[in-house]
């Protein structure tokens, strides 16, 4: 284990995939992974981008670690694939390809299941990300499916939000739904070679008008993935925001907001496991005939079972 | 409080509703009064209606009530409400109307928030209808938002599950994506009387042949709510499936199915409020900022906040 993490800390591929892998399927070591791996942490930028499934955000990934790696950053990249790793399809092949001079480039890439977590950003999203960052990525991109609800989830990890839109996607309705406007601190619209690209671009401008004053106005920047125009723009601007964010009260406010849930998380985790095994001990035949012809009832056995916990 | 089940036990809707507010607001005494209201539980025979916004539920559930009258069965209803009750708008105040004159009419009708849970069925809507169940309701419907995948919990509580559909809405497009064509008992096609109802009966009935044989073959039935026909049609339908439920072994099952997560979702809710509380009292502001630099990590100060509790 500490061969491992040593391999890892010193930029190995494989050492590092292996550790995301092991944290991913939950294996027994784990927390102990975890818990050496987290002291090295805090030093990455971690960079959520998210937006509908369509909108070109792979391709403008791709764009951004360019501009980074000019920058002489060490790039990780987090992609949250719906799909299994065996039915990935094109995409996900690309990236695979991608991986293989990854050390060299700078460049690490993952594709993470997303853990029946709907399009969803898991806890192993979140370690995953962690591991990246005490290995010494200098920016970490988390790329989510964008789906849902629970897409906004992406705020409780992710340093800077990037939403990236696109036109005539009914993109301005969307947003509106999911809350994921006044989630975003940036906002991308991709494939400005398109009509429709400046409609967005308004549209954001004046939701965003309608959410209020605040500190930092997340910046709407039409981009072209394909022509490569607009990118360095919004790498500025996430900068830009890393510098808001370590000046600023609400970047203390955020980070702590950030380590709460983190706990949290951490917590409901473990002790989801262990009244699972004390319910999974418990449920029997039986007892569920015994719920149904109301010999019992499920407060009192819950109770029961959550008797461990009482302080 | 016990005068207060007393009065709900014997049919007064101010008791009932109260137990219900206390219930739905997770009072302190909340506990106590669903482990009072179980043992009385398990009599009515519980129905989700479900389907998109406008398809008229509200209107057939009112025509629903009045056949189940008809057969002498008291009716209690849940009405999940995205809206604060104090912007319900005409629906609800026609509904809050009809409450005025419930006891003599057999019939009580309750609307109750989502809770956040985005046109969901909440933990709180289970309990409301336990407690109707338990006032010696014969039949309890729960009327759905009908909007999102968590429509699909519907499942969850319900014996028999009814999705209403209308012409000219795409509604064959959207029952296929929630999922919700596997776990209707029965379908119905509302506003029978516009054009394309009998296609949309159609679509269903070919739908319903690519989920292959099943033991009971949820029924379509084409419905006017403005007319008043196809109604007591779906009442004899739902009867039957009561009668199939309590004979079948898919009866059985899903009434075992139903009691686990009814446990599971009580303990799920009980861990959350162990660990706000256990974390509560552990969070200072200087906590967060060693956690910020590193000193401590979340993994041992989740197990540090465990150790209190003997597993």
């Amino acid at each position: 284990m500490e061969k491992l993490l040593e391999r890892a800390f010193g930029q190995d591929v494989r050492a590092i995939g292996r550790l995301i892998s092991l944290v991913e399927a939950e294996a027994p070591a784990s927390k102990e992974i975890m818990k050496a791996i987290y002291p090295h942490t805090g030093h990455a930028h971690v960079i959520g981008i998210t937006g509908s499934p369509g909108a070109g955000k792979s391709t403008f990934v791709n764009r951004l670690i360019a501009q980074f790696r000019s920058e002489g950053k060490k790039v990780g990249v987090i992609a949250i694939d719906p799909s299994s790793p065996f039915t990935g399809g094109a995409i996900l092949g690309d990236r695979l390809r991608m991986q293989d001079h990854a050390v060299e480039d700078g460049v690490f890439i993952r594709s993470m299941g997303s853990r029946g977590n709907l399009g969803g950003v898991s806890r192993g999203t979140h370690e995953g990300a962690l591991i990246l960052d005490a290995c010494g990525f200098d920016v970490v991109i988390i790329e989510t499916v964008g789906v849902g609800q629970s897409e906004v989830d992406i705020v409780k990890i992710a340093d800077t939000v990037c939403l990236v839109l696109t036109p005539g996607m009914g993109d301005d309705v969307q947003i509106m739904k999911a809350g994921i406007m006044e989630i975003a601190d940036t906002f991308v619209v991709n494939k400005a070679d398109k009509e429709g690209a400046d409609k967005v671009a308004a549209d954001v401008q004046v939701m965003l008008k309608m959410l209020g004053q605040r500190e930092w106005i997340p910046p709407v920047t039409l981009v072209s993935s394909y022509k490569n125009t607009g990118v360095e723009e919004v790498k500025d601007t996430i900068n830009k925001h890393i510098a808001y964010l370590n000046e600023s009260s609400e970047g203390k406010r955020r980070r702590y907001t950030q380590l709460e849930m983190e706990v949290e998380a951490i917590l409901r985790g473990e002790i989801s496991s262990i009244v699972e095994k004390s319910w999974n001990e418990k449920r029997t035949e039986e007892l569920l005939e015994s719920l149904a012809l109301r010999k019992c009832d499920p407060y009192t056995l819950s109770a029961e079972i959550l008797s461990k916990f009482t302080i």
